[in-house]
């Protein structure tokens, strides 16, 4: 079943200011998005920001179901958060790392997940290795299992890493890490929204997401997602009396359920406008969205490999939504610029976001063009003359 | 000074709508903070979000300078949060505490930081002490100097607790803070944007506040202070790339600044709206609203005190804008939905809210109502009128 573009683009105000190529970055919010957060933000200030929320509770609860219907999950296994890499922080920081304990990774692994790994390992010992890729760029299961043994405390990898389409296979992680009994964390950040994210099928015990991206929900809101046995174990690395109830004078109580990471006060116009982008993602089927995203994007580097002087940086055999290229020897963030000038929206990759994968493939800073179901073939082909014209 | 009520009034869509007393919870927010906000989700929604960002750069940075004016502190030891709780955890959570070293508090701290202090002396053998009181119930500085010793790493309490107007000693507390090199944190969540909030005054290291409650502020909005010299040896319990950019495949390197204690994505739009309540604060003027608080609540708290079977739970000399009180036996949960269907919004503070303090005083469930200087002392009558019909 196709989507209904038309339709689409006319409830997407932002389609008619740019052609926007940086869902990557945030996706345009629906207009019921916008609708849902200023309608709640105006209830706060004509009621007060308690009485707000307390009317509309049952929106805000649904937020939840929202979310576990995304994912595939139980409702209880989810906790909200400001962004995704906070959600991403509490549960990977809940771990409990020994010396020697081993964390593997993959070669693109996002810069703010690095960095948690760098501090972890300093603080307790732990070590990061990185497994190797099957020559094609695209992580390898099978390295990853020769790799396991029994200090693997943690396989924590990005499904769609920031820097290119490379689309890591992330159920067949799933399958190796379920069968060795290892933990896995999914970031989940640049997939959710333009893909079905299942956690069944993934086979992961944590995930993490933004809501901003191709959910085309607002910015500052993301969730987590913890496998109710493993919830069970985890103490969150900071707690309030949200978390953990203070029911003695020495004494909290955790939550039984994943909203133990979450703590009391929130961004309810934030979470609102979650909810209505998750719904209306569920709305159209992610399998629709999947394939629109699949075929505009490969259109899209067709166009681009056709430039002269133009090279693409994807990997792997069937990339996502995220087209990265450079332009001869011309400066990606002056291009940026001029581009916008001309009203396409597109953005900058640098090599410290994904810094191992940047120095293995000596790659400079790139631009990066992620088109989404809303976006025209009309669309890209102008982009596409405009990155001529200017190459 | 005084301040022009009616002015304020015409600015608060929320007058119109409801006698607000619920200011300790969430103030209601001025037009040009839902201005703020409202227009720069729909930019977002226009142009992108990122893009939004770029185009709203300026702004977003002055929020920075507005909390340090705020605060009497510089821009580079200001963190944006999404809570105060957040920004609490983020800094007691980078405090290096060994066994035996003592946390000296207050009786009336809230539960998120003394939930925070459990968790904290569990995993690391620090001891939490409360200070006693000065028989007014209010925090008492010279028993706070007689327990210190070499062993205590910190004394951390709350100015305003959330269960009654209390004031503690802040200013006192930090002259004997400095005197013996403690670290101080201090949190301000109930006193800030009703009382003058300068950390050289307060001689706290480290403060912590909200933006939806006083300040009328968004929800979701938090900030944090922290004294540079300290600043530079903290850090921060959790890491991503904006907080520690990875400069090298093992390295990242902290930032210099207090954002080391923030991530990479945040809600702009709430940001927006923070900053703007902070400089329509600063324009009316701390003292002046002070000052009006003060007269307000004082009014209210007569009022109350003159209806037969209506018990104030107030401590100390000069309480701040929060006014605690039961009704006889009656619910006080029951009475608080009685008196919003006529349109008084008031809370309620649970024992488990502050709960040392409950049980030494025995405190049952309390509402509590939290004049600001908008309010009316007509408003207030009414109120009084109703408390005393239902009692």
């Amino acid at each position: 079943m196709g989507l209904n573009v038309a339709k689409l683009r006319s409830e997407t105000p932002g389609v008619a200011h740019r052609v926007h190529l940086n869902n990557a970055g945030a996706g345009l919010m629906p207009q019921t998005v916008l609708d849902a957060m200023v309608g709640y933000l105006t209830r706060e200030a004509e009621i007060g920001g308690y009485e707000a929320a307390g009317e509309a509770a049952d929106a805000l609860d649904g937020v939840y179901d929202s979310v576990a219907r995304l994912l595939g999950a139980e409702r209880d296994e989810i906790a909200l958060a400001e962004n995704a890499t906070v959600a991403w922080q509490l549960a990977f920081y809940a771990l409990d790392f020994q010396p020697g304990d081993r964390i593997l990774t993959a070669r693109a692994e996002y810069a703010a997940n690095y960095v948690a790994f760098l501090q972890v390992a300093k603080r307790t010992g732990a070590v990061i290795e990185v497994v190797p890729d099957d020559g094609d760029g695209v992580f390898d299961p099978e390295a990853l299992e020769r790799m396991i043994d029994g200090r693997v405390k943690l396989i924590a990898i990005t499904w769609v890493p920031t820097n290119g389409g490379l689309r890591n296979p992330a159920a067949a992680v799933g399958r190796i890490a379920r069968r060795h009994g290892v933990t896995y964390l999914l970031d989940a950040c640049q997939a959710v929204g333009q893909m079905p994210t299942r956690v069944e099928e993934l086979g992961c015990d944590i995930l993490t997401a933004t809501g901003r991206k191709f959910l085309r929900g607002p910015r500052g809101t993301g969730f987590l997602y913890v496998r109710r046995e493993l919830l069970r174990t985890l103490e969150p690395p900071m707690l309030d009396h949200f978390a953990a109830p203070w029911v003695a004078p020495d004494r909290y109580e955790l939550r039984e359920d994943a909203r133990r990471f979450e703590t009391w006060e929130n961004n309810y116009a934030a979470r609102l406008g979650l909810g209505r982008a998750i719904d209306y993602a569920l709305d159209l089927g992610l399998e629709a969205i999947e394939s629109r995203c699949r075929t505009l994007s490969t259109s899209l580097r067709a166009g681009l490999q056709a430039i002269p002087g133009v090279s693409l940086h994807d990997l792997g055999p069937d990339p996502a939504s995220i087209v990265t290229f450079t332009v001869g020897g011309r400066d990606p963030d002056a291009l940026k610029a001029r581009l916008a000038q001309s009203g396409y929206n597109v953005s900058v990759s640098r090599p410290s976001s994904t810094l191992l994968d940047a120095r293995a493939r000596q790659l400079p800073v790139v631009l990066r063009a992620s088109p989404h179901y809303y976006n025209t073939e009309d669309e890209l082909s102008r982009f596409v003359e405009a990155v001529s014209a200017i190459a």
